[in-house]
């Protein structure tokens, strides 16, 4: 299925690699589909790069049906490029799209839109180490209408952004508050949507944190606070003798593609993973017994970020640097060497461009 | 403060207002203002309604930064036009805001904007009894960028649209599915902001209840699914002995300002109201004992709407249609006369446009 195609008239100058800010710069095209109840998805195209046109009644800006996803491109030693496991990324995608009354979407239709894009824009994946395009396609509700019920349309849109480290400044260890009080999800609500929804009500914890020199925050559930459940951009691990922890997948938490890769790496490996419920509290007592060995997050943005401080109302949790010698560190490499085509790609996550 | 106005070009025929659907139709203008970090809100304008431009990158679509209101224009006996308690919802409007790190704004510029764009829109505001022309104040962030924090830039538009009931067909006690699974907000959420990301939770369970017959949704809280929060688009009342009891405001309702309006009523009238937490189960024993006198929701767009039958998976709760006798529809009656000017405006209710 070829993607029709309008280029842009006017490329712009792509922007230095030294320091690159997350999703500040974005590539000369953009892939666009449309939804409209009785027709389906139509009009898929490559287009310049551009202001879109809403309503002002659509529904997307008042009833937030609105979702995303992030996957990235790669560039490999030879030149050519690859996609990380757009599969999984375009299924959790469908997935998110249920949950929020939204349609699904041909994933193939989708891949050839990112392809046909990526074809043009092949100069916006940029090739130094920890840089790639990273690539947002998102879904929005366009029905003028503000009556409260799923929209009749729909607009699909995947823009891309070079970039480099989620994180600015050079690589360290994160400082994390554990929000005690305030809630990102509840069970049977929508935290296991990527949807636009789940972030904002993130902000407000994430920038009173922020404000006292943390990265980013720790949520525990919405329920009963107790147990660990996402943090910030990031699905959580511990490693507590020996073995590597994170919550199982129960409805309030991002089913995070890199969650899913390093506990695939971790079993390739022989490390014991345990998907299930993490109280905060068992966190504490391997720390105070000398058992909590390392805490890292992982996600698409931030790949794998080591933990330094887990900091809390009624105490800190603070963890050795153990730099390279860290399982966070050694699953980072050995995915970011999977994702440039430096090792060999087991599980048939890269998809040529 | 004058607000600029440019008008529009081309003024389109006004619905009919025989069965008016809720939000379909729109007025001829709308208000704008413009926020930047550093700058301020700036550039208030009235323009002609039409589609408006956002970068594909704008964070409301992909973060969730966006709330809205919901206020109504009365057309009274006299052919002058009022607004009902103004400074309520726009008060209301920056709690969201603040809840949602976006900026607040100055009320008295929302509402000369309002007023500027109503003297344009004038006869916009229809006359017929149950009809309004509701207004849609909304706020969303439009900076282009894809790390995960508050915006830097936002935009408010208000526009309006002519509105009959909101459900429609002729007046009938509505059937409610109680959702004990699901959840539309956790404590410590954003439930009691007037966000998007809020409305989009509510959608599946309240698809699924409307394919089985039900008009809409009861929520129960997020942590236990054990007390009632609030219907749909609407709080929720139940006159149990004599008693008027809703839930009380603990951060995961929204406060409605119909609701407060409705207590303040029942005040000015000796009936007593309780604002607590109220179990399913304290409803189930008040009708199972011949207690629970009626049930029904309060908002903006639904004005008082009584409830026939509360059901759930354990049991259907059957209510009498108690007619013009009830003191729902009596509350109904009764705000609806402040509202058109039929009846004194004790509490200043009313705003002249």
């Amino acid at each position: 299925m070829a993607v029709p195609v309008e280029r842009t008239p006017s490329p712009r100058p792509r922007p230095s690699l030294d320091g690159l800010a997350f999703g500040r710069w974005f590539s000369d095209h953009m892939f666009r589909v449309d939804f409209d109840e009785g027709k389906g998805w139509h009009g898929a195209r490559v287009v310049p790069y551009g202001p879109i046109a809403l309503e002002p009644a659509a529904s997307a800006l008042h009833y937030g049906q609105a979702l995303f996803e992030g996957l990235k491109a790669f560039r490999l030693a030879d030149g050519s490029a690859r996609l990380f496991r757009p599969a999984a990324y375009l299924a959790r995608l469908n997935r998110s799209a249920r949950r929020l009354s939204m349609p699904e979407i041909d994933p193939a239709l989708v891949l050839e839109g990112v392809k046909t894009m990526l074809r043009l824009d092949a100069e916006w994946i940029p090739s130094a180490p920890g840089t790639s395009l990273y690539l947002r396609p998102f879904m929005i509700a366009t029905e003028p209408f503000l009556g409260v019920r799923p929209s009749r349309s729909y607009a699909l849109l995947v823009i891309g952004s070079p970039v480099g480290n989620y994180f600015s400044g050079p690589p360290r260890p994160l400082r994390i508050w554990v929000e005690a009080a305030r809630a990102r999800a509840a069970h049977g609500g929508i935290g296991e949507a990527k949807a636009a929804a789940n972030y904002v009500a993130s902000l407000f914890a994430a920038e009173e944190a922020k404000a006292r020199g943390f990265d980013q925050v720790l949520w525990l559930d919405g329920a009963q606070h107790r147990d660990l459940e996402e943090i910030g951009t990031m699905n959580v691990f511990a490693r507590i003798g020996g073995t590597l922890v994170t919550p199982a997948l129960e409805g309030s938490i991002l089913p995070g593609v890199t969650r899913d890769s390093v506990i695939q790496l971790c079993r390739d490996q022989g490390v014991r993973v345990e998907e299930r419920r993490l109280p905060l509290q068992e966190l504490r007592a391997a720390h105070a017994a000398g058992m909590l060995e390392e805490v890292f997050g992982t996600g698409t943005a931030a790949l794998v970020a080591p933990i330094g401080e887990l900091a809390a109302a009624d105490g800190t949790m603070t963890l050795p640097d153990l730099g390279a010698a860290s399982l966070g560190a050694r699953l980072r490499d050995g995915l970011a060497a999977i994702q440039r085509g430096e090792a060999p790609d087991r599980h048939g996550w890269l998809e040529r461009v």
